[in-house]
């Protein structure tokens, strides 16, 4: 069985919606990452930082999700990673309201052994610098998935483009795409970000769906629409986490199954949206997850008469 | 053969895009809805007015296209409606710089004889006063399209409720189903809309696609990702034409078939925007449609291998 590596925060979130808000819950792009992936029943591991203020249950529901958490570091005496936002009522945007690096800012992240030959290998949006670092120690991956934002190209961009240059795929959203390229039309702007390493580039628009592009070929998957987005927060971390889960079950990284894994990522992100944090993905089923791939094929599917 | 009458407007425009500038220009939505339908080699008529400074060779190009124009009246010593607007840098949104009705201020609309049992109807977007004149002047039609827009929910939003209460499908833009049914999410807004009348809603969001909806089905159409839009003038209206000329042809309402429409309304609109104006769908073959529709079933078509 294909082995995926992931990297990413595992921390406290805040969240406010025109719907309600919660204290701290769990949140972070590896929490949200590994819990996505883990419905591809793959063996896969967590690296990241947490303080022991950290609750045993959410190292638990981890676990009890098969994923690996050797690798998650518990600092003693110290505080795990928060943040807090309040969206806006059209769940588009948001304003960060409170920032708490911790024990990140700290972070030298260690693989274990047991997963420096990782076929797969998903660097969650973190600094650039500790990225590189995870990606230094496996040993010969096959596919390495970056997600980053707008936040390392504003602030270090000579370090992200040293990680952007190494990977296989990136994903990021519209607006981190044009700024990241400098051109406005998605498809010049995939284009530009190829010739800085990616060989394939996800652009994520939310509730727009997600565009695929590798050399010449382009495939877009939709975004269900839904009666009602409840909680935005990690739909970006769940899309890559479906992307790569379905890629290193199969272990196929053709382009053609990629566009599968596309789907998947947009299915799993369209559950993780229904509730607050992790809430709805806690609970998910083989079922429902097939039952909404069976949505995905008739939003998309056509059969003209003429051609 | 079904018949297609096509009511909207034949128009001077003027436009300015970050590419460039035209000066007085062939426009209007009857013109691009009935250049756009003439790709289904159907049996078409539009139903407009003109002035005497309409010049001959634009009626000679919709007559060349196969295009029935006994229904465009020439008013004498009358002016041709002129529509003149500006895009900003994202061709997002455009500011309108001069509208000047002339003899549209008083267009009483006059269906050929020939054109009365047309089955399929296509009300472009025009004052719901004409367009229910129109309407009551159709025997039995077997599929009526209404296209409209903010201006008419805001100005006639009473004769708007009445002429959507008649047809069987809408066509309007995302902010538009926003606006008309005072629901943010567009599952909700098309559910309200069906509620005024409509059994189809098909709701457009430019650059993003175009969703179909009816009853508790969606189908979902991706607009082709391009290089660069040139200008975006007449895209609805080439998207309506596309969407009602391939069901005439097809003669074909069911909701299977209209997913096809929808995919035709955006291929022939991705087409429309790389040139100024009509310019681009005045010399569209075939075999340049058909390579597209080849283009859409790649972006979009995928064999999921778990399920």
């Amino acid at each position: 069985m294909s082995k995926l590596l992931i990297v990413g925060t595992v921390a406290f979130d805040a969240i406010e919606t025109p719907f309600g808000k919660t204290d701290k819950i769990l949140g972070g792009a590896g929490t949200y990452i590994g819990l996505s992936a883990a419905n591809f029943d793959i063996d896969s591991a967590v690296v990241s930082v947490v303080g022991d203020d950290f609750p045993q249950e959410y190292l638990d529901l981890m676990k009890n999700n098969k994923i690996d958490i050797e690798g998650i570091e518990v600092v003693k005496g110290g505080k795990t990673f928060f943040w807090s936002g309040r969206y806006h009522n059209d769940l588009n945007s948001r304003d960060t309201l409170d920032t708490q690096l911790n024990v990140l800012a700290d972070f030298n992240p260690v693989v274990p052994d047991n997963y420096k030959d990782s076929e797969y290998v998903m660097l969650g949006n973190l600094h650039p610098l500790v990225q590189l670092s995870v990606l230094e120690q496996i040993e010969n991956p096959k596919l390495v998935v970056l997600d980053t934002m707008n936040f390392w190209m504003d602030n270090t961009p000579e370090d992200l483009d040293k990680v952007i240059a190494k990977v296989d795929v990136i994903t990021i959203n519209d607006e981190e795409a044009r700024q990241l390229s400098g051109e406005y039309s998605l498809v010049k702007a995939a284009r530009k970000i190829a010739e800085m390493g990616p060989k394939y580039i996800v652009i994520k628009k939310g509730e727009h769906g997600a565009l695929l592009f590798h050399e010449d070929q382009i495939f877009h998957a939709p975004a269900l629409p839904l009666e009602e987005v409840f909680d935005p927060t990690g739909a970006g971390d769940t899309f890559a986490g479906g992307f790569i889960g379905y890629l290193a079950r199969t272990n196929d990284i053709s382009f053609e199954n990629m566009k599968n894994a596309v789907i998947y990522g947009s299915n799993l992100a369209s559950f993780c949206v229904e509730k607050f944090g992790t809430e709805r993905m806690q609970k998910l089923s083989r079922e429902e997850v097939n039952e909404r791939l069976h949505d995905f094929k008739k939003l998309t599917h056509f059969e003209t008469k003429l051609d």
